[in-house]
């Protein structure tokens, strides 16, 4: 079960405005909410830094559908992999996402699981691929449980 | 149709040498291929710059299934734009992708297609949802036809 | 003058525990500094995303002195804009540092200052001049006053 | 002495149309220096992923002038490493430039030089001391001589 404990925080009335604003444009209901989520993607960015810390990450590229047989080594690359469920040292390409922009272009997001090394070295494997024009890779690390 | 074009770079030995390891790391099959996607990579940052450009973007997030009724949330936001096919000028949310993490998290994958300003706007609503706890927005501009 | 204010924020023991840890390692003196950092970090985010905003900006170069005069046409890319003193609405370049870094290298800072549009046009500038090897621009806006 | 070499890169009409366009406004006087700074831009992020690689750094930073002897403090974190010339496996601060923006508030960049793990520890040291508002790090990576 998750316990709360409630801080005090101290800062100028006109910073604390200025945020209230900026939430409240964003949509959040509560300071904290915001606030944790600043927390999180802190520490999130601070592990993302060790090349062994373990992330999820979503590839996300535009490629050609013409050309040849891409699909085909998308697959084929993320079959060089184990399967989810295997030991948790090791890549897993969790699943994709298909989306037809137009009559060139096709737009892929590939979900991955691993250490922050191991996710960046098959990112550029995928980005690499002949066809694919465009591409970043984004990763988020939660916290440990 | 597509016509090619060639042309000539001149460029140290030193620099070409570690180039040819990157990208032979990378998984590339001939230097032009790596060289056009540094150009569409510049090409896409520079247009992304400008919030009115037009942008295929992928809205990354983890939260905690136990928050209640986030999915349903989410799909009131897609909804509450119009659907693909619409104006051009219209942020569409064209797709998602769902993954169970543990028995905490899941991992959303949302695709958005608008402009860059509409995007951002709709990402943050997106992020600031209760029991969102990391996320990231990823924009891409291909090239205008 | 300054005026405090103390908000309440509540979050999880766990996600405390992991921010404590980091700012201590970090070296801040207390919670509220370290979330008003991230408040602030957000905020000049936020805002930069608007190529109207007012921001202060470093230019940050490494580049081969033996490119025949880049010194010099530095300066003059740094007097092509009005000195600091002119309108607020002009970009203006402020200060630069110069650092030798080895028999082939010199690193250069340039502080900027003016709107995100015409600061990003000034780097683009600066950085595409010849013998100009690797840079980077970096902005922060600090609120308004 | 720079032994230059020439190669072929083919890419269609189209890219290399938009691509001349964006380098002549940026003030590139050739393709191929567009394409070197692309090259080593990209070389530069791929080294700094690793926690060991050797780099240069500019923090960049606003702080308030007012906040008691911030001055003092950075100079001691500076001098709490060797000074430059010393073994090059040891974090060096090389350099540091002064502004003072309005009545409240200065800049302040600092030129480090180390291993990225280094540059990053002293960053967080920099920016987490009492009264620093604002701040970034930004690092490249010269090639190896």
């Amino acid at each position: 079960m998750v316990q709360l404990e409630r801080i005090g925080v101290s800062l100028d009335k006109n910073l604390l405005s200025m945020f209230d604003k900026l939430i409240s444009k964003q949509g959040y209901q509560s300071r904290s909410e915001a606030i944790r989520n600043l927390i999180r993607q802190q520490l999130s960015q601070q592990r993302l830094g060790d090349p062994k810390t373990e992330a999820v990450a979503a590839v996300f590229m535009v490629y050609d559908h013409h050309a040849t047989k891409l699909s085909d080594r998308l697959i084929d690359l993320q079959h060089s992999v184990p399967a989810r469920g295997g030991s948790s040292h090791l890549l897993q390409i969790i699943s994709s996402l298909h989306v037809h922009l137009d009559e060139h272009d096709c737009l892929e997001v590939v979900v991955l699981r691993g250490r922050v090394s191991q996710i960046n070295r098959m990112a550029e494997n995928i980005l690499s691929l002949k066809g694919v024009k465009l591409g970043r890779v984004n990763l988020l690390s939660t916290e440990p449980a």
